[in-house]
């Protein structure tokens, strides 16, 4: 099943159930107003949802409109727990190496993961706002899972039967925000604006044999002002899989429905930058730190510049069978007016 | 105006007008159904509400019935944000003495905040579940405001203008936790279980003049056991008032409507641990952390365990006149029920 929010409708939006192929669309008012209102009583509204789902696939669906994705807001427009990991083991090492830092042993056993804001997220091509370029603007393709309640001290196992729905993410960073930030000791804060998640949230059977072992075995594309920028497969070298990220949230407290887990930056261990990027015959990056990275450990210093204003990043994930899941994030850089 | 939430009518609770002397309150489906719901129309619907409040002071609210604290949840259940500062650099200052760190400079001028989670807080009176008395459990008596919409770069003028409501917190902490979780870069997480917010929430003016330079000027009162603890004025020694905090939170991303800004732990600049504790004349203290810094200080390591099962923190605040203004949180820790 595919779900999405409309712009309309107040703070939350208005929730919609999607055609398998993103060409129509469905208000469920009746069913449930908004995806949080869903979420919440899920056990009893998803089998009603399906139904319009079905509805809408085979041509039934009787107010179906046309879906477009320039008029959703990101599945969630805003939610109580967005927490992101960083599951992929290999970006946190890249990134720690350009700094000279190495990667603690517990980092294969203990996934890091941060605390995010969820009060305003943005919408999945709505302008990445900021009030100056020297904040070194950068995306970072992930992908996230949406949780239902899960109790505390539940095990990967029990996590694991928790996962409603799947989407894409943008989790934009502002990298030149970051090293004075953590410096203080309390993580990141101002350094993570507003995120962007995909169009469009799915149920992971939408993925058939691409959601198994709690992860996304699918290349996630990013293209960057029209220029394929990465394509790594989100199901390799990821570290800690949803299920364990979620159990490590709960370890010391419960989730509630709707909680948003995030995998990270998708990353593949590569050789190194000349073997790494799409032109050279690699699967490339998901955020411009890492190629950064590269340019740093092999030149001394970064090429690649940060996000500049006008700068479009595209991420969206196709199946096996090359149809488009989420829908695509597809965002600008734009200054705060002020 | 004083508002609340009781544990009925679903995940969010159903809101209630509070009398000023915290004896009676009123249903106001009518207006709002949950706190959360009058936030997203404050300006539409606080004075429909600050209606049924002087209805209710004054003996004429029809549908009145008493208020009891031990039915309250959080006056947010839960929230879209949750950022909690360290505004009392004092407290700050004497943590990171106990492990022999210098207190950087731009803490001074730079607000430290960490963004914490909000979808499962706990009632006031809710226990405070651990798997384990060895994960440190500490309490951290704070004060906290609610704000409305704060657009993206707002300033601390500005932001002063958006605070809707003030509440205490009880900011759950697991001390041994904290270490390894900082040592790892991202900050806390686990270590920062689920918070829990005072049996009501008030408008600025229900403090009088308690209320000025964005500041609370009224001691905290925390009793441990049944013991007084600590009675810090909170309006003392607080480096970064509430709009400063708010503006730090705004630099990079907007504010919505409900989103809970913290103080930090309330702690006063004393002299040293023999002249700072209740018994020996001083105020005493919002955590059990401090206490222990001094002890380590003073004696090499610290004597006073961090709390047990079944030990019991209250906190609450008074006028003046000594009227309680916004209930006491009082919570119990107990073991997770596997």
């Amino acid at each position: 099943m595919k779900l999405a929010t409309l712009k309309q409708g107040g703070r939350d939006g208005t929730l919609v159930v999607v055609s398998r192929d993103l060409t129509r669309c469905q208000s469920v008012g009746g069913i449930a107003r908004t995806l949080q209102a869903a979420l919440d009583d899920w056990d009893k509204v998803s089998a009603e949802l399906e139904l319009v789902y079905d509805m809408l696939n085979h041509g039934h669906a009787r107010h179906a409109i046309a879906f477009d994705p320039a008029l959703c807001h990101s599945p969630l427009p805003r939610a109580y727990q967005w927490a992101d990991g960083s599951a992929y083991i290999n970006h946190v090492e890249l990134v720690r190496k350009a700094r000279g830092a190495e990667l603690p042993e517990s980092f294969h056993t203990d996934p890091l993961m941060y605390q995010g804001g969820s009060d305003s997220f943005i919408g999945p091509r709505d302008a990445i706002i900021a009030a100056s370029e020297d904040w070194g603007i950068d995306f970072e393709a992930e992908v996230a899972v949406v949780t239902d309640d899960v109790r505390m001290g539940a095990s990967a196992d029990e996590c694991a039967q928790r996962i409603r729905l799947l989407m894409l993410v943008n989790d934009v960073s502002l990298r030149n925000l970051i090293p004075n930030e953590l410096a203080k000791g309390f993580g990141f804060f101002q350094s993570k604006p507003a995120s962007a998640f995909s169009p469009v949230a799915v149920t992971p059977d939408e993925l058939g044999m691409g959601w198994h072992d709690g992860r996304v075995h699918l290349p996630l594309r990013v293209t960057l002002n029209g220029q394929p920028f990465g394509c790594p497969n989100a199901g390799v070298d990821m570290t800690f899989n949803f299920p364990q990220l979620i159990a490590h949230v709960a370890k010391t407290r419960e989730l509630e429905a709707g909680s948003i887990i995030g995998s990270g930056t998708v990353s593949n261990k590569q050789g190194g930058l000349y073997g790494s990027s799409i032109a050279n015959g690699g699967v490339g990056y998901c955020c411009l730190a890492e190629v950064r990275t590269y340019e740093t450990i092999e030149g001394g210093k970064p090429q690649t510049p940060f996000m500049r204003f006008g700068d479009r990043v595209r991420i969206e994930m196709l199946s096996e069978r090359g149809e488009d899941i989420f829908g695509a994030i597809e965002q600008q850089v734009a200054p705060l007016e002020r």
